[in-house]
């Protein structure tokens, strides 16, 4: 059944179905013009927003609707992750053609439903609209953190070190896979970069534990590339970063296909490529062994890659040395949507 | 110059020059993973999202895309007024092709940057990326209101009195002549109109005034046309509602309109058109007083337009009357997506 043979109101019901009832913070979700969550004093609200547009961040042919909801979620959740806090709520805002079929949204509103019950962040509202062609969705999420626990981009400290949690490049190798073979790629040699790509784990309790102990000075996530995001990072702090090329965390699916398509271009997919939403987070050196603790407690790495020096301004932020140690030059630093 | 040939952290400057740099509520806006914000206790906090994609809510060709940036913004802020809040702080998300001319960025964050200033709501956060085609704009309003004072859909009760501000299908008479005459109709007998659908004033000073006045037992705002959003208020509030055709506040165009295409055809309008962005509300008749005065203070009318009755279900909520009091009969309610 097509959605021009249900209606709005029909569509908005099945939508609402899925969302949250009852909540001790949220007085009223869906089904008013806005949604409305008390305030605690001492607290900070968290936002962000991100977008997911047919043809831009997916392909219909290769992304199974279930797997589109809970990536549409996830990649804001990373946000908040990165941040230190908590998720609460979200708001999800969709534009489909009437010829969608509504298997589609129902397999797009599970997995919406799927992330938002294993990460604790409830649907509140929303917005459905109609689009002459091409299908987006945008959510927004509202996180917390104590007020005085939030971790920003700024902070980093010249003499910390910089680590990733994860591993790097494994999204960028899956989004090659499925551009070379389809959704087949799924049931391929870099099936696990595949599914890394259509189905990311935001690093929630990683992002929340970080802040809480204080043991980052700045942190975001990494949506856009190692070398993009930390030259971001760095501009924020008003610091440089040398990061060595050697050091980047990859999987052993990127190590095969280093192997196979070079060792060089490989490092390339870990360094720029985007979308792995790992933490990227500073920390003074005197840090290293509480890390290591909580690494263990996580089971997730957390891998030194670099250091922060003196230095600001854009130019120059990121030095990346090759594996011989010689200053490596990029011909493109990261993913640019323009 | 076109988007692609400024890159995105570029595109993000130039939003984050609109954008707040202080705020005694805000600790954070553009600039880092999520907008952070400062929690006050006592308080309920207000969220909503909009869109509007290109070819289904405007097209280019007639819409200045200063005037799309305000009505972005206005359309969420309505819905803020709706809950009888006021703003604080706005996150954009904005999907545009790369051969976007940056002109058109420019004026579209003027807009925005212009309603922002007007309504006391400041830009925060947001997100950029490419669309394959077309323009969506989507934004998301953080809006405050005493935590006793929200005022929702839910709350009419029978007998009480159902209240539009201002004048009803004034919009869909500017879509209209906009449709008929293109950008030209700007300067035509509907001008008034056209310039109520392009740039509709959110009404935060009413919304506010009815909420913390007690005045409103129920409130939303009227985005789908009046018969389709009333249906909604009484299925919250699980009563039903009779409505007077005659009884609906028209502006002189929309008379002139009436003249010319037929009298009937002008009510449905007001009736069933969208876009109109005034109040919806519900209130005892012993208030009549209180908001006469109320609406005078505001220079903005508050018009009785029927009244709520018991009876609860989707299918018979609403009952309009024609001008001889007799049932009318409704081939279409309002504006659905789907």
């Amino acid at each position: 059944m097509r959605l021009k043979d249900i209606g709005e109101d029909a569509l908005i019901k099945l939508i609402a179905k899925r969302s949250v009832v009852r909540h001790a913070r949220l007085a009223k979700g869906i089904g008013d013009d806005a949604c409305v969550m008390r305030e605690v004093g001492g607290r900070a609200l968290l936002a962000t927003t991100d977008v997911l547009i047919e043809d831009t961040h997916f392909k219909r042919s290769y992304t199974p609707p279930r797997l589109l909801g809970r990536k549409a979620l996830s990649i804001s959740l990373s946000d908040i992750a990165a941040m230190g806090g908590e998720p609460l709520f979200f708001l999800v805002s969709i534009a489909l053609p009437p010829e969608t079929d509504k298997r589609f949204v129902d397999g797009l509103y599970d997995g919406l439903a799927d992330a938002g019950r294993r990460w604790k962040c409830l649907l509140a509202g929303g917005n459905t609209a109609r689009s002459r062609r091409g299908i987006t969705v945008t959510t927004t999420v509202f996180g917390e953190a104590p007020a005085g626990e939030v971790v920003y981009r700024k902070g980093a400290r010249a003499g910390d070190l910089v680590f990733v949690t994860g591993e790097l490049g494994s999204s960028a190798l899956g989004l090659w896979a499925l551009g070379e073979r389809g959704k087949s790629a799924g049931r391929g040699p870099y099936r696990k970069s595949v599914a890394r790509h259509l189905d990311p784990e935001p690093r929630l309790r990683a992002g929340k534990a970080l802040a809480s102990a204080g043991l980052a000075t700045s942190m975001m996530d990494l949506s856009d590339g190692l070398a993009l995001d930390l030259k971001r990072l760095c501009i924020e702090s008003g610091r440089a970063a040398v990061v060595n090329l050697g050091s980047l965390p990859v999987s052993d699916e990127l190590l095969k296909f280093g192997e196979k398509h070079g060792r060089r271009r490989a490092l390339l997919l870990a360094l720029t490529g985007g979308e792995d939403y790992e933490l990227l987070f500073t920390s003074p050196e005197s840090s290293l062994k509480r890390l290591s603790g909580l690494s263990k407690r996580l089971s997730l790495p957390f891998t030194p890659i670099g250091r922060i020096v003196p230095g600001r301004g854009a130019r120059r932020a990121v030095t990346v040395l090759d594996e011989k140690g010689s200053p490596a030059a990029l011909a493109k630093e990261g993913f640019e949507h323009f």
